[in-house]
């Protein structure tokens, strides 16, 4: 697969407010976005720094991905995604190499884009996102 | 301060072979840059996606940072390093807004580029490294 772009890299937090007040003292940057992605169980925003974002996660739940994050491992990074033109080829070709797959077959992210996981076995503990971008 | 891009996420890895290896399989990519920094007790390598970089960073030893990082937390994402023209003016920026920052100095990074850590808690437990490249 051709990787495009290093498309964001993922926070999660717990209060979404006080994590974009923290951005805005740091960095004086705005989110370009902000929705509810219930695919995903999380409210996010993204917020632009050069060609890349840095995306905001708040869960939705306790009992969502993101929640059950946080309650193992804290605020911080969670993931990194990585965009890609046509994620249906990305993830055959991944597949016939034996990459471990979280989602064999896309979901929908944010800003109606395709999105899925790679098991972060296959690089070092480090959950990978591909993403295509509509 | 203007913050010009996303730069480099960083990956905390206990094997940077192996680690190459992997980014190698999942995007066909090779690594741009490898080298020791001393002063950051690491062996990494710069992956390039794009207008940004995936870095990976293998401890020199135990007792260094990212040795530390790694028995405590394990393997992971590390770091998100943000981009800017002026670290120095960055950082008095920073200083005088109250931030808590690891260096209030700038050291040397890779690539002889010119960086300086935010502390964790200045943006929910995620660590910023600002980078000036040169």
């Amino acid at each position: 697969m051709l990787p495009l772009n290093l498309h964001h890299t993922a926070i999660a937090v717990r209060d979404l407010d006080k994590a974009l007040r923290e951005v805005a003292t740091l960095f004086g940057v705005e989110p370009l976005t902000r929705e509810i992605v219930d695919e995903q169980g999380v409210e996010e925003a993204m917020v632009p720094f050069g060609g890349s974002f840095l995306q905001l996660l708040m869960p939705l739940d306790a009992d969502t991905p993101v929640g059950r994050f946080l309650d193992r491992r804290g605020e911080g990074l969670h993931h990194v995604a990585i965009q890609v033109a046509d994620i249906d080829a990305a993830l055959a070709h991944l597949e016939s190499d034996g990459v471990e797959l979280v989602d064999r077959t896309p979901r929908s992210g944010g800003g109606g884009n395709r999105i899925a996981f790679v098991h972060p076995r296959a690089l070092s503990g480090t959950l990978i996102e591909l993403i295509e971008v509509h």
